[in-house]
């Protein structure tokens, strides 16, 4: 017997997640220039990062030998002045992806479940996968969540219900007073994960307040990041707001200096700039319209979407994301989403957007 | 019943781990100037970091809105042409603490069992007990392991070994040819990690090559990191080698972006850069002669060490930890480790030896 032989089952047979083609790789695999490719494949902020957020990170540099603050003292002062939350309810984690990884491990395990949608985040079968846990996986509504139905998925073992407001990869988006109707109807007793990644792209009339809501909802944990709209996906950092003992508990099984000090400054940088935020969202305003007039010109179905990336539907994406990596345009393939129609193509620059819609439009031809 | 109540006891009872404090927080509560501090607390290396890695991470700010490369190509590269290693043979962590958790997350579970020694690294028990794993924990042989006892403590259930070769915190260290017989009694089906953190410090004629033995000895895993001799703490990068079975297990259940794009960058750098470890290991090979002359003259007990740290005996740590506090000098009180009468000294600038070493007098007087 091997040591690999010994691994766990539900070790044994995950699926790892598939992430966007990095631009150096596809440059390897078709022998063509970094410069000469255009990646709208993970979402990310096409403006690049603020301006005092690199600045941070570059006083940073001068002092990496020393270990990163693992109680995050700066970053956490800065997050509870801007949302008026106390240090004692935030996690700080490498992405919010280690945020979702984290409340797994701290509340999931064999003999507990966890509840998401179709179509929603891979991260959440995927982390409740790795602990053992059942995933109870609820059909989806018009490609978005349907909460009534989550709610009632809710089993005696469920110890956590995942959430996307909007949801990756489908965009779609939860009305806030929706929200709260779930809330009220889930135990306390269940951890809600509100998945946040792309609430700074919310539109004014969407927006809504559930780090508010977490004093009548202790069960309530919001995941927010720094890789999209602020622009710091290469350096990895998100967080969580909870009430203090679920901080507490994910607080202990956090890797002790899970974020760099890198990221630390310049997340607590890019914080402080809303002009920034503000520029990106309105940047991701205009591309939406340019992509979505495009679809409408080229007859293809796409999903409404609330964040910085759009879902259309082509027939055969595999086919259509060949030739588009041909003409070297990165979009996603869903099929790993049960979506093996469909392309996810993230907002880019206008001449960005431009490139892939002629690339698509070749690609359709 | 509140949602942290439903954590698992595992969870629940753990203590998390306590790092070196910072300087920012000792500066904050002294009310004192961070520049007259002298940390000697967590094994940092003093020189800082290589300038090769350091323009590696400048450069890296350039394209931070970008996800790292999660498959880590161009680091995984240079590790291969160094070590004669495949890529399918290496997991990139965040920081060698992640190759631990990652390991444990792959092997271990509710039902299975690891064995690590007393006074071992203390991320070993604590990641065991964050899977809901039984710790076996072996009593040391003069501070260090005890490899036979180790071999005999492995039971049906023991899925992993931890090894740490110099050991943290006391120093102690194994011989090639010991470990190399410990491997030959270990079972093939359970992992050994052997977690040379501090592998670049030892002296010529300590070295042997662990590396070379995955070929006879398909259980090991190799750990490694850049937070010690490469000065890379503050950025987050270790690796593992291991069989590419065990490595791409683990590869499955590390996040996909673990490592950020400056660590990625600067590791690669740092690599390639002998001279700097050549210096740290000179600096180091001094400042303990420095240290242990000092110890002999004060009449103190200290623990030979291979690391780039020195255990010593005070009797009262905890009060001499305090009065060195006081005079702005940060070592590691290691109580949690089963040595409440030790302090743990890094071994920093000839300069800030020379305060550590006054300010201990003063502390003893």
């Amino acid at each position: 017997m091997s040591v690999a032989s010994h691994a766990p089952d539900h070790i044994r047979a995950i699926t790892p997640y598939q992430p966007g083609k990095p631009i150096s790789e596809l440059a390897r695999e078709m022998g063509i220039a970094e410069a000469s490719i255009v990646k709208l494949a993970s979402n990310e902020n096409p403006l690049g990062m603020s301006t005092r957020a690199r600045d941070a990170a570059r006083g940073a540099l001068a002092d990496l030998a020393r270990y990163p603050d693992g109680g995050a003292f700066a970053l956490k002062a800065a997050l509870c002045a801007r949302f008026g939350v106390k240090a004692e309810q935030l996690v700080i984690g490498n992405g919010s992806n280690d945020i979702l990884e984290i409340a797994s491990q701290a509340f999931l395990g064999a003999g507990r479940s966890a509840v998401y949608a179709q179509h929603a985040f891979a991260v959440y079968p995927l982390a409740t996968q790795a602990r053992g846990a059942r995933g109870i996986e609820v059909p989806a509504k018009h490609f978005g969540h349907d909460l009534d139905a989550m709610a009632a998925a809710i089993a005696p073992d469920t110890r956590i219900v995942f959430i996307a407001n909007p949801n990756n990869p489908t965009g779609t988006f939860l009305l806030g007073r929706e929200i709260e109707i779930f809330l009220a109807k889930v135990p306390q007793d269940v951890l809600v994960v509100l998945d946040e990644a792309y609430t700074e792209y919310l539109s004014a009339e969407q927006r809504y307040d559930a780090i508010a809501w977490i004093a009548r909802f202790p069960n309530l944990l919001v995941s927010r990041t720094f890789s999209k709209a602020y622009g710091l996906a290469g350096l990895r950092v998100g967080y969580a707001i909870a009430h203090p003992e679920v901080a507490d508990l994910m607080n202990r099984v956090r890797q002790p200096f899970n974020v760099s000090s890198v990221a630390l400054a310049a997340a607590e940088a890019a914080l402080a700039d809303d002009e920034f935020l503000a520029q990106s969202a309105e940047l991701n305003r205009r591309g939406m319209v340019q992509l979505t007039d495009a679809f409408a010109a080229l007859g293809l179905e796409w999903i409404p979407s609330a964040g910085n990336f759009v879902t259309f539907k082509v027939g055969d994406a595999a086919g259509v994301n060949r030739a588009l990596l041909q003409q070297g345009v990165i979009v996603r393939p869903i099929a790993g989403y049960g979506m093996p129609h469909w392309l996810r193509v993230s907002i880019g620059l206008p001449e960005e957007n431009e490139r892939f819609i002629a690339a698509l439009r070749r690609a359709l031809a």
